[in-house]
Order: structure tokens, then C-alpha cells, then sequence
């Protein structure tokens, strides 16, 4: 079984309180091949320019990932993103946007990409998004994420793509954008009946919500004692979420198995905002995911107890 | 067993996407006493005008509840307060706070008020809150509620209060600002340091946390297509919390008792806002209450499955 996933290669400057990196490796593409990598074979798809250097290269390759569909142009320039986060990491401000080699990309997948049996669109445009999907025979599952920028400019190509694919993943703030709805959850009902059978809204510190035809699905962050840099933890969860979907080839891809690869996906996120860029996801172990998938587990259990009916 | 809680009655005049009211009953004592007396007998402790209608008098009576400790002063007026929401019913502006009555209240509690097993200090001034804990003969569990007004302006009475209750029970925002700290584990590490066992952040829409000695516990909010109006939505949160305590008087008040309490807090708060002001808590039932508590368990588990650790 594997899994392919298209979206950016980058480098990114942050700044957060905790400190700054003028360019560290990046890219929705990047964050989630290296989640994905815990549970089986990612094929990351992107550009990347002549500016992109070895060293990335072999971050990409942790844990065995091929990169023979990562595509670089000598001549071009790597996609570059810059951005600084406010003193509680929620609020984030888009300092600088460098397409690069991104702005003439036309996807080519390898026949080996192709044979996916997870597929994730990464937030690129949508039109980039429907190509991959149309040189892939039939994965078993398909997902997408998107931004405010193209639900504003390329909304007709965006719905296209979502009708066709099985879950969309989206923060919660764009799945309202996209429907108009206030309600996640008149909101998720609107996007089910588009076509998808699952929407995983992404709630930032507030963690996951799975809706899907049989259900909803609700889990919070991992509690962390210090945030250092969010970036790239919608990237990195969607990487746990579709990575472990991959490693159940044989289970049934229902509520309950997406609610497990929610849990996944969270636990894996949870460790990628500890340090900067993708230090500590690129030397994550399999035990300490299962860790904070167990402490997730304990974290959301109460016990039903009868009350004393007196006034009831 | 019973319940005291000393907070306003007021009345709201609200504007929300899907309407208006211009002078409905509320206040946090309404509130959290609609919903603790679903549970327990609850004395609400505050001040009225004397254009407070016998017909609002009647519905603080609902289910019984005593109110002998409500202080009619003819010649005053009921403490007011205007607001509007904003589209999606997170953001509130406020328009208007009228004290009235409650610019000279002096709580004296009843007998049979002081004699309480579980007090809520719904959210006033600092000192009034210490004044009621002062009066009571020791509760059994306390936990007291304030707001960013208080924090600013009388931090050294509210740390105080704070010192000698169980349980804070605050908006997540409040906890950052009480004590500067981003992450909400660390602030509320912060918190337990000062005194309290348990610290129960109230995040909105996106459900609650408690932080107690013994652990980590997060409920997501009921998920509703359509939320009418969301005040007192987290003084009726409060009343589930502190009426599930007290329904349980031979339990110890432990981390898993306040888990469950946090789910009939969540439930109970879950209709209240599908209805203007206390139109919808005033005729709840308790069957209604535990079969939103047999949803939110069902909406929150997860099943550990093995992954295929081919890569693991």
C-alpha cells in the first residue's frame, strides 16, 4: 500500500515568541510525507528549484520516503513562505508569498505514484489538484485541503474537486467560508451533500472534528505546556490521518476508523509544533505516537453516573 | 444537599443574527440556577429592582427553587445589560451595563443559604465573592467565576477569592490573561499552584477543559445546527457542573467526578442556547439533559486499533 500526496516543497521564514529561522525546510507537502512516513510509503509530488539543497532532500528521504516525483528545476527557485505568529500562536500574519517554481508546475506523476492507494491534495489549486487526481487509478481514499485564497478566486474549480474526492480537510474557519454557514455542523451537512462521505474540520488548539454520514467525531489538541511553531501541524495531522488510514488496508474506511486516524493524525501534530519546522517529526518514533494516542484516549473518557433523581 | 450561587438577575436586552429581545430576563444567578436545579435545590443570592416583574420571579421558581435570598429593593433597578453577537455568535459586543441595585449590594445570606453543600461565586466583584464564601459554613466544594473587568482591575481580591476555592471556573481567554501564560496547560499549572484543585476552562463553541491534580480531561460542545443565542451559556455550563457535584453527595469530588460533571454542565449548556434568554433551560427535562450526555460519550470515542508496522 502507499501513499501519494502533491502540494508545496518549500522553504519558510517564521518567527514565533520562542524564537526565528530565516529558511527552514517547509511545505504542506513536506510536513505531511514526513507524518505519513510513520505508517507507510509516501510519495511526496512537487517542484522544487535549483536553490533546494541536498540536505532537504534527505529530510524528505526519512524513513525510507522515495522522492522520485519531487521535480527539480535547475533553473527555478524553491516556493518560498514567510510569516510571524502573535505571543499565543493563534494568530498568524503572512509577511511574504514566493511561488517560484509553483507558479508554472504541471503535475506528472510517476507510474508508481499513480498506483496510490491513499491520495492527498495538499492545498494547492484546485485545477493542479483535479489533474493529480485524474493520473490516479482509483485510490482507495481520497482527501483534500484548501485555503481562503481560492475559496475566494477559484471557487468553481474547487467545488469540481471536492465532489469527486471522499473527505475534505479544512479548518473550521474555511469550511464556514466555503458554505456561508456559521454552524460546523449545518456546515459539514452542506459539504456531505456535495459529494465527500467525511469532513475532518481542522480547530487549530482546539483540536479535530470528524463529521461524516454516521456521525460526529470530536477530539482536542494534545495539551502541550509550551507551543514553539505551529507550522505545519494542519499538514502534519492531515499526514497521521491518511497514514494511518493506509496502514488499514483490509479495515473498512468507516466513522470509526476515521475517528482512530483523527487521533492519529492529532497525536502526530502534537509533536511537530514542540520545535521548529520539521526537526522533531523527522525523528519521531512510532512508540511515541502510540504514547499520546493512548494519553488522547484517557484524556476523553467520563464515566456515566446515575444521578439522584430527586427533582428529575 | 443544596446548592447557593451569588451572582447577577438581570435583564439582557440581546441582538443575534436571529433576532432580538429588548428586555428578557438574565443574569448569571438566573442562569446557573435554572440549570443547578434540574439537579438539587439552589438558592440564588442577588439583588433586584423594583421593576423586577413577579412574572420573571416566577421563572428563577422553577423547579421549585427557593428564592428567599433574592433582595427586592423597590426604590432600585435590576441590573441591565445590552449586547449583540456577531454572524457566527462567537464575537459579542457589549453595549450597555446599567449596576443598578448591584452598585450597593451587600450580599447577607439566609440560614438555609449559608448551610450550603456546593457555592458558586458566578461572576461580581471580588470582595461580594469573598464576603458569601465568608458567610457560608463550609462547603463541601466551591468555585468561583469572573471576567477580564475583574482581572484588570482588582487582581489582588480576586487572587484572594481564588486562593480559597476548589474550583475556577473561567473562559479560556481569562485564564491567558490571569496569568499571561499562552499555553493553557502551563496557565493552568499556574493556577493549581495558587490553591484550587481543578481549573475548568470554558472555550465556547469548541467545548471545555479541566485541569485537575490528577489529569487532563476535554469535552467538545454539543455539535448544533443552529445556535439562537449563546447568553448564559457559561453560567448554565456552570449550574450543570455544580449541580451534578451536588447530586452526588457520597461520591468523592475526584477528577473523574468532575468529568462527568463537565459532560452534564456541556449538555445542559447545549440547550440553552438554542433558544433566546431562559425560554428553553426553564423547560428542560432531565431525560433531555442525559440523553445529550449519552451523545457527547458516543461523539468522543475512539477505538485503539493496531497499525501495520511495516515502518514502525
Amino acid at each position: 500500500m502507499s501513499i501519494t500526496v502533491v502540494g508545496s516543497i518549500a522553504y519558510d521564514a517564521v518567527k514565533t515568541p520562542f524564537g526565528e529561522r530565516e529558511r527552514m525546510l517547509g511545505g504542506a507537502a513536506t510536513y505531511f510525507s514526513l507524518a505519513a512516513s510513520l505508517f507507510d510509503t509516501v510519495r511526496p509530488v512537487g517542484p522544487v528549484g535549483g536553490d533546494f539543497a541536498d540536505t532537504e532532500l534527505e529530510v524528505l528521504r526519512t524513513r525510507g520516503t522515495p522522492t522520485d516525483d519531487v521535480q527539480i528545476i535547475p533553473a527555478g527557485k524553491t516556493f518560498f513562505w514567510a510569516g510571524e505568529y502573535g505571543w499565543d500562536l493563534n494568530s498568524r500574519e503572512t509577511l511574504d508569498t514566493q511561488l517560484g517554481v509553483f507558479s508554472e508546475f504541471e503535475p506528472q506523476l510517476s507510474e508508481a505514484a499513480r498506483d496510490c492507494d491513499v491520495l492527498f491534495l495538499a492545498n494547492i489549486q484546485p485545477t493542479l489538484q483535479l489533474s493529480v487526481l485524474d493520473q490516479c487509478h482509483g485510490p482507495r481514499w481520497t482527501a483534500l485541503d484548501s485555503m481562503n485564497y481560492w475559496i475566494d478566486s477559484a471557487r468553481d474549480d474547487l467545488i469540481n474537486v471536492i465532489e469527486r474526492v471522499d473527505s475534505l480537510v479544512l479548518n473550521d474557519s474555511e469550511i464556514r467560508q466555503l458554505t456561508g454557514k456559521a454552524s460546523l455542523a449545518a456546515a459539514a451537512r452542506e459539504i456531505l451533500a456535495m459529494g465527500p462521505s467525511s469532513v475532518i474540520a481542522k480547530l487549530g488548539e482546539y483540536g479535530a472534528v470528524l463529521v461524516s454520514r454516521d456521525g460526529f467525531f470530536a477530539l482536542p489538541a494534545y495539551p502541550l505546556e509550551r507551543v514553539v511553531d505551529p507550522t505545519g501541524a494542519g499538514d502534519t495531522f492531515a499526514g497521521g490521518v491518511a497514514g494511518f488510514i493506509a496502514s488499514q488496508p483490509e479495515a473498512k474506511i468507516d466513522h470509526g476508523l476515521l475517528s482512530t486516524a483523527v487521533a492519529y493524525g492529532t497525536a502526530v501534530a502534537s509533536y511537530d509544533v514542540e520545535e521548529f519546522g520539521t526537526d522533531r517529526v523527522a525523528r519521531l518514533t512510532f512508540d511515541e505516537v502510540q504514547a499520546r494516542v493512548a494519553d488522547l484516549h484517557r484524556m476523553t473518557q467520563f464515566t456515566h453516573r446515575s444521578v439522584q433523581e430527586t427533582f428529575a
